[in-house]
């Protein structure tokens, strides 16, 4: 590999991607040969990577084996979330006793993001294991609360058989929770981005934009400066979405991925899915990339998505057109993506967003009429 | 619970971890209970966690389960590590071709103190995963530094089997990195800290307290203002001892685990085992709280290993007292501590440091007769 002066921010993620493919790759494929410990799904495309372990007792000459399914992913304050969202604009000190449901929310949220990556494979979580960093004036209680919320995702439908195996506690400067998730598939193959075809509906479970919104009216109420007084009309603006505002708020605080979605999907046949993590428009792109096709949204049915949200879009003095970039392009949004058989009729919970095209000129694409400004959300 | 006004400093590890054991273990028996998913090995006592996966094809009546070996460890950079350790003192940026050695020694040390939670538990280690949090300005570069580092540890003896799974980055303001390992025993039951029974023989394999006088060395020559100008005698002393201070120096910055050790000590009927991560004497501590019994170290031989690290001391200013704290309270050794039944012979690698008693009025208590200063290493 040439060396490269770039940084990681002037690079891109991609290409960071790119350097460790290169590096591992040809690791895990000696290892692979040497002693025949194969990934059954490797890094770089999926939600999560599968390994197989061998078990016992062996029956006869086959010697069976637990394929399970592998992901990790880490939340740190002031990248993934603000306290001011639950604390209220100008706090920067931790109270004695904090808000409960912030640290409530940021354990369920660290937990409901890698269990949708499980879900999102098909699979069932069945552990987490945690790795908890944390300042050294944070309060006891703060991490009880953690886990309590991690204990709330773990109660949500689809994650009941899910243990918190262990962890590890170290300091640092600010909070930050790496969370590990284990699952396996049950009497289905895993769900691979690489599956959907031409001909295929492409299908989405779960709410699209709603975190993108939420996330502009916590960053909206927790501005430092922000005030509460509002004109008698604008009070009743809110007051009327009081029930939308609160879903959206939620959506970004502590999701509630739609976690059977996943192997629901895949006991009905579906070909391909993921969860939408960085944006519809990118993750489409990385699932069309996977499987070799092109993908055409259904504007119609995106724009009268978008339509439902526009009343928060005039709230904080936005366009439609921030509506239609949150359903779009919204990230941390935990919808589940999948590709379905023309005709064999969508599982409950799943709606047709678009459909699968053949690519032309050999490049995928995703294919939709609106421009987005937007690219999704990165995370480096 | 009630609520604490504490910080986690103010309460300490043990109190923040029963703090959070109050919160998960009702919630994984309720787990064990209504699903029949339960943990071989939970969260609080042992170097890992154990998960039985249910594997296919299954053999008649039976079920055959695999039982996978699971541990997380988050390494950051001003706790852990200094980068200066490798670029010298005053240095807080990053050059555009950073030393080599500092990604591949933080790769290497990430991976090898959680490959050896895996064979502390008698199993080999099969899989990482790794969530890697960096700033904007780290060179791309670094990043392939680091995962040929991860490669590296994955090469040395006993990890051969052992493949980079998967995934995750993000961004941060100071470079953080949690990793993931799983394993499996190979025919042996999993070694748990609790199996130690009086009469046995308390022995180690791997070195102690070099990677806490490698601390001392790093810290001594990336001070600010540090000077390389040093007296003739001097000189000749570091000259003399180089090697040494060269072993100390690795051990910290890219330690290299003796992996092989669990297995083989699981193989070879040892009754415990643990990795010496906090400190022999804390370590030891947890090792006969969990087994209850007491630990009396033989102070000869401790005193005698002691005494290959007092030239160290001299160098840095230090008397022997200090060489006394590096074996005995020195954290990150990654040594594996381990009981074996009196008359039944140590494996090649181990040496007998101590026995096991049965303790006094009902508390487990480590046994010696030097005064400790430091009470080794916490993360919190």
């Amino acid at each position: 590999m040439e060396r490269s002066p770039r940084t990681v921010a002037q690079a891109g993620e991609d290409a960071v991607l790119t350097a460790i493919l290169e590096v591992i790759t040809p690791h895990n494929d000696a290892v692979a040969e040497q002693h025949g410990q194969a990934l059954a799904v490797g890094p770089g495309n999926d939600d999560a990577a599968v390994l197989a372990f061998t078990a016992r007792p062996s029956s006869g000459n086959t010697q069976p084996t637990a394929e399970v399914v592998l992901t990790t992913d880490t939340m740190s304050e002031g990248q993934d979330f603000r306290r001011q969202w639950w604390l209220g604009p100008g706090s920067t000190s931790v109270a004695h006793e904090p808000a409960e449901e912030w640290p409530m929310d940021v354990g369920t949220k660290a937990a409901a993001q890698n269990l949708s990556d499980i879900s999102a494979m098909g699979a069932v979580p069945t552990a987490l294991l945690v790795s908890l960093t944390l300042p050294a004036d944070i309060p006891v209680d703060w991490v009880g609360g953690f886990f309590r919320g991690m204990v709330r995702a773990c109660r949500a439908e689809g994650a009941e058989r899910c243990v918190i195996a262990g962890g590890d506690l170290g300091s640092g400067d600010t909070i930050s929770v790496t969370l590990t998730a284990l699952g396996q598939a049950e009497g289905t193959p895993v769900l691979r981005r690489s599956g959907a075809q031409p001909g295929d509906i492409l299908a989405v479970a779960g709410p699209l934009g709603r975190a993108a919104a939420g996330f502009e009216l916590l960053e909206h109420s927790s501005a430092p400066g922000h005030s509460t007084v509002r004109s008698a009309e604008q009070e009743q603006l809110w007051e009327r979405h009081s029930e939308l505002i609160r879903d959206c708020r939620a959506a970004q605080q502590r999701p509630d991925p739609p976690l059977t979605a996943g192997p629901v999907a895949a006991s009905q046949g579906a070909t391909a899915a993921m969860d939408i993590s960085d944006g519809l428009i990118r993750d489409a792109g990385r699932l069309a990339s996977a499987a070799g096709v092109s993908l055409r949204l259904d504007d119609a049915v995106l724009e009268a998505e978008a339509a439902q949200l526009e009343p928060i879009a005039a709230l904080l003095g936005r366009d439609a057109q921030a509506a239609r970039g949150w359903v779009l392009a919204g990230g941390e949004e935990y919808a589940l993506l999948a590709t379905f058989a023309a005709g064999v009729g969508l599982p409950e919970g799943f709606r047709r967003i678009g459909e699968v095209l053949e690519h032309r000129d050999g490049v995928p694409r995703v294919i939709t009429e609106h421009a987005v400004s937007a690219g999704g959300w990165s995370s480096l």
